[in-house]
């Protein structure tokens, strides 16, 4: 089916990164879950994003917040498909600097960039990828959509 | 192997957009190109979102500028991950507009945003992601990321 | 007499929205208020958009959050004036990602724009707009106005 | 039918507002030109901010840039709707100072802002106002909503 | 001695623009307090502004938030030096627009503006202004500006 | 009649300037201009800073850019009325450093800051505070303001 | 072994500025702390500056808020290297004047800029710098960082 | 006498770092300067960053353009001090993504940033720490900074 990565810089960020591990989690997709700090560990994120593919992961989210260079980095190490959630940290000036040093990598090394926190979309994006080989994720995704549709219809009643 | 889906808002986003058509080419990865518009074709827009699927497609790349909606409005229509191109057209505001407006997708929605006019980085993602099902697209990324390994030791024995 | 639509993402974004919906009541216009969402709810919202002026709606007024697609998408799918009321939502960058992404709409759709938050002003707006083909609700808008400067006044002499 | 004034703080800024004045001559609606400063000429704004309602008019744009002060200041002396142009004028800061100073009016003094230059827009906004009393401007607008599909269509063709 | 006029567009505003009515009363320079809004009192603002001058008035301290334009307005009215306070009100971007509002005035119509919320540094601005013909405020403030020192040097003891 | 300093961190920075001095010249008011830089001619600016006043200047303009520390400098130097002209220089980030480093200053140390590049509002400003003392630069002030509304009337009788 | 200044330009900086005092503590590092004010102790501050090099002190530490001119200043009068901790103090613009009033010095007298609030990696820079100098210095660095190394691998054991 | 290494992403960055080359070969400091891309050689820039301080280097002056992550990367390598060049590359937004993701660095891993484009900065801040313990280099800044007072002088003269 699939394995996703969620990796963080720090456990403070796990608030925020819990969105990406709960909607997994209510998909059924097996993620693992792991702290590695671009800045603090580089060894561990040099050999991790060196053998991410090698270990059976599929697609790999990474959330930090500031200087945010883990995303970027990890994306520089594999050859799989890296998701950045900009984390709006206590150090970081409204996010500004979270989502720029995300978004804005140099050509040759994408990463896929979500909204500010967006932890949750990083797991549905990340589905969304795993969905490309595994048609019964894609149906899931398909599922989710109308629960979205529902609940607004619910919300229309409501008023 | 999979397909890509490379849609526009307009003919003036081509320039921009070239880039993850060309990188797509070199890597013999199988594209359609077209020109929607959310704001002027919204039916279109619709109907290609709602069908994509069904056509053979894996992923979708989307670019556009401004008030930039198609790529959003497409992810809401589609199971399939959605790649969003900031596009600093001519109308935007040194492309902040462009930006926050593909990115800030609320919970539900992603949109996997790349740097602004970073098609290339677009195209590049998309094979990525069809290499999660695709041993051989991975091993063409593996090869593309020793390249520019390759061209930075060029230009360190130009030096 | 002349009728407006107030529509708006999520049911989170009533306590804002109530400020339209109030200073119309106020005005003894002809409201209806529904929860569309553009990314939850495109076909709901293309329904509503193509039929809007079919059913006897003037003006339609519509506020979101964030990457703020509906009153642009809206715009796009009716001849109808479309003023549209960034939201300072949760998951709004202070604000900047839901004014860039109603205001800076393209060539050919044009969203009337109000201040952040500013729903009360939608309201006023509306009012004016209806004003045009009702005279006796351009008096309202005259004696409004003419509150303003009297309350003015008040604070002057409680000073 | 109804008419529209179109009003501006300087000669400078009219390359950027005939985009009003030719959507709205191609709507054969009526129209009139001014330059009228907020800052160089406040007695002659007043004077045209309070008659202009008196006078036929339906409809305000006013296009100024930097500390843009002339929408704002109209909006406070009229009943009708103002549409207000943030002009990417010489002396602005990238536009924000345009655009802020014409959007964050405070409660009460709406002015309908469109994007950043986008003075097109302003007129085909004036002329969805007009259209809520005259059924044939409205359809005009149709007509130049469908004209914008077919054109999209054509550059489709071209791909 | 010279008489300071301190004006603000809102009761809410006084809480900030308290800082110059306490700092001139501290300097005992003459003053007078009002509430004048350039959006709902235009009439007044334009009285007021044309008569400063005749009413013995030397320098002009003008408060207002958001889409700010009483300094400019006054400042367009008045051969008096007009200082101009942004406040961070309630509707303020963070203040952007209240600062960009007031600060960006075109060439001919000179805004003195001093810091976000900046009021106290204002009645120093508008004393310094006297003090330019009154050689016992000049004194004033140079002993002001010994106590700013002497401060400093008890904060170093107290370390 | 009163004496205006004119200083500006380098000789880049006097077409900007120049803008100070020519309309100073227009309005017959004696000026000195020099160029004196904060961060190479420290002690040259602690000269100049404490002297001013005692050599018979009444209002300085200093002009700087990027980090733009001359003006509020120069203000805590000094108790005459300092004007700082923000200057879009070749090392400024779109102008936002030098208003920002000129605008908020400090509680206690106030410089009257104008529009980035608006080195004609400085002089303008300057001579407005001249004028609170030497009646006959407040007729030359109110003669300019006349001229102004004069040059728009032309503009309009030529549109 | 090497000695450093820590500076700020009030008390009300000290919490922020602690980070310095307390790594420098650890590491051993003679230290000494003053309050310096550019704008209300400007002999002090040059002084200071003037000085520092003759008194033994081998790198500076500035902090400062809002239009933060000390650390440039500073840098302006001493040959050491100056350490610039942008402080997000009460009356800044949520950092941005501070970060760059201090970082966008002009080419001649660099400051060593740190992130905002930043003063904890002020002294570790501080460290750094007289690392160079004293190989015992340099062995802490790699300790402390060795540190940082375990905290986050004691982090992922509590995952 | 110690030794500088300057390192920067691309070729491209060349013109803007060839500022930091130029001022160390004026002050006769040692050099090596080479192209290491933190995205495109991960593993040469870990290999530098582990080895610098063991090769006899100083200071590291590191210049990066977009998401910019040499410059924190190699700080999360060293011991040493590590300065970061900003560069407005033809990817950067303004600047505003390389300077935020070089400045906003963690707790822990400072990165002394200079100025956009701030080489020549970069330089004379290299040449400062070397400075601290090598007194000749420190008579060579004191040089430097009376030359500029110099030519600030004959600027004077010139006007």
């Amino acid at each position: 089916m699939g394995k996703v990565a969620i990796i963080m810089g720090s456990k403070s960020d796990l608030p925020v990164m819990q969105g990406a591990i709960d909607i997994l989690k209510d998909f059924k997709i097996e993620i693992e879950v792991d702290i590695i700090s671009a800045h603090r560990t580089p060894e561990l994120m040099m050999e991790f994003g060196k053998q991410a593919h090698h270990r059976g992961i599929d697609v790999i989210i990474a959330g930090a917040g500031g200087a945010a260079h883990l995303p970027g980095m990890v994306a520089s190490l594999t050859p799989l498909p890296v998701i950045g959630v900009p984390v709006k940290s206590s150090n970081s000036i409204d996010g500004w600097d979270s989502i720029l040093s995300i978004l804005q990598m140099p050509n040759g090394v994408p990463v896929a960039t979500v909204a500010l926190n967006g932890a949750k979309n990083a797991g549905i994006l990340a589905a969304q990828i795993l969905g490309v080989k595994d048609q019964s994720i894609q149906e899931k995704i398909l599922n989710y959509m109308n629960q979205l549709t529902v609940k607004v219809q619910e919300m229309r009643d409501d008023l």
